[in-house]
């Protein structure tokens, strides 16, 4: 069945971090239905290896397109920097925006070029150079500082994301970051706009925070309307779909989004 | 085939936190064959529920009796806490045995009776409660708490098992065990080890701190010794399966363990 205006946007990352994506779209574009699919049994991705990461990012997008989605949002950095492009190769005709590419171009396009970005990401994200080669396809003379943070997604889903703790680890990920006069530091993980404060009194005012949600938002609504297939008429609509701990994934969706998730299935990928 | 005494012992865990147990096996009973699974694309297990953890764990069994050993060591307290049964059930003949019941033994018999007991471990083995049950079926008078520490995992995985964030960390859950006068704390995942040194200085001296891999090791002696399988004459023996990253793993593994390692595998169990 070819898709439609009125098919959902399917939107998936390892765990729940994506919803900070989804937030952002529903906020954007209210219309739309968005179905939503959180590998919970086997998060973490950033631990992974690129070739098991791409083997699960394949099996959701079949996931996906067996559900009809008229779009695929990548909402995981590792999985948009480990396999974009295999998730497009697998889609076919159906679109597919990553998060890192969103947050390469906000990083590298006027009306903010920056000249000197850092990244923070998993150990996945990081290891693969993906955000440097994609900033540098945009604009070469950007110089581009990595560096992986593996210990704030344990930490966000401790909830502890303002403590000692928190901002004790930051000092240490970031003391590098510090001596290089960055411009701009890219959130290059979905977890980590949790921590934007910490980050941003850590870094201090000269650099500017990037969280690549809303830019995400942005890229679906024009990327729908070039295809014809923006909903402009529907009453909006959210489903979920993990592969493991259904209530715990509603309790945390709910106090993530600040509304009533009516909908969380397990299901079975693999 | 019927495993006999120059079969090898089959230990696995999640990942490669099992490797303390099987350093304490070496050292006693250097004359065995150990073959290894660690669960490097599905780690970490102690976030996951309780179902998942049981049917990798019957997965992962069926690989080990598939290899013919003559016992299952379970070297991680989350399987050991959600599926020790569940794998006995599964391997018949071949006697099983668990972190759990190792420390639960050492926490609550003689010589050393403790009536007031802590238990640390990730979030799936403290909400199973399964250690406070088989403390409590050897000595049902013995007081027990338990604090989920899912954060230590990450930093051991990190490397920062002795610096300021670590200790920290620390502080703050132990927090509430430091006003309930424990005579033990239990190291219930086999990563914690790493943090011995911060949990003495944390808990202060009064406080027994219990590693259960010793305790195992001498289980696997005893047990083994029993059904007639000990091999007394071998020249040792290791050998590595992981379901992910066999580099890193080989490069984690000898620096755990202070020798070689000459075989490490990718194997899918799933």
């Amino acid at each position: 069945m070819k898709p439609s205006p009125s098919s959902p946007i399917g939107v998936f990352d390892s765990g729940i971090g994506g919803l900070t994506v989804v937030k952002s779209v529903m906020e954007r574009l209210p219309e739309e239905h968005i179905l939503y699919f959180g590998d919970t049994a086997r998060v973490p991705y950033g631990i992974k290896s690129m070739e098991t990461v791409r083997e699960y990012a394949l099996q959701i997008t079949d996931f996906l397109l067996r559900r009809n989605v008229k779009m695929i949002v990548i909402a995981c950095n590792t999985v948009s920097a480990a396999a974009e492009q295999d998730v497009r190769l697998r889609a076919g005709e159906i679109p597919v925006i990553g998060v890192v590419e969103a947050g390469a171009r906000v990083a590298a396009e006027a009306p903010h070029p920056h000249s000197v970005v850092g990244v923070i990401g998993t150990l996945a994200t990081v290891g693969s150079g993906t955000y440097e080669r994609s900033i540098k396809a945009i604009d070469s003379s950007i110089q581009v500082f990595s560096k992986a943070c593996p210990l704030l997604v344990p930490l966000a889903e401790e909830g502890w994301v303002d403590n000692d703790v928190a901002l004790l680890t930051l000092e240490h990920y970031l003391a590098d970051f510090k001596t290089k006069a960055l411009d701009a530091l890219i959130l290059g993980c979905t977890h980590y706009p949790l921590f934007k404060e910490g980050i941003a009194q850590v870094m201090g005012e000269g650099t500017r925070i990037i969280d690549s949600a809303d830019a995400v938002a942005d890229m679906v609504d024009a990327r729908l309307r070039a295809a014809g297939l923006r909903n402009t008429e529907g009453t909006g609509g959210f489903e979920c779909f993990v592969s493991d701990k259904p209530q715990r994934f509603q309790t945390l969706a709910e106090r993530f989004l600040g509304k009533a998730v009516h909908r969380v299935e397990i299901v079975n990928v693999s």
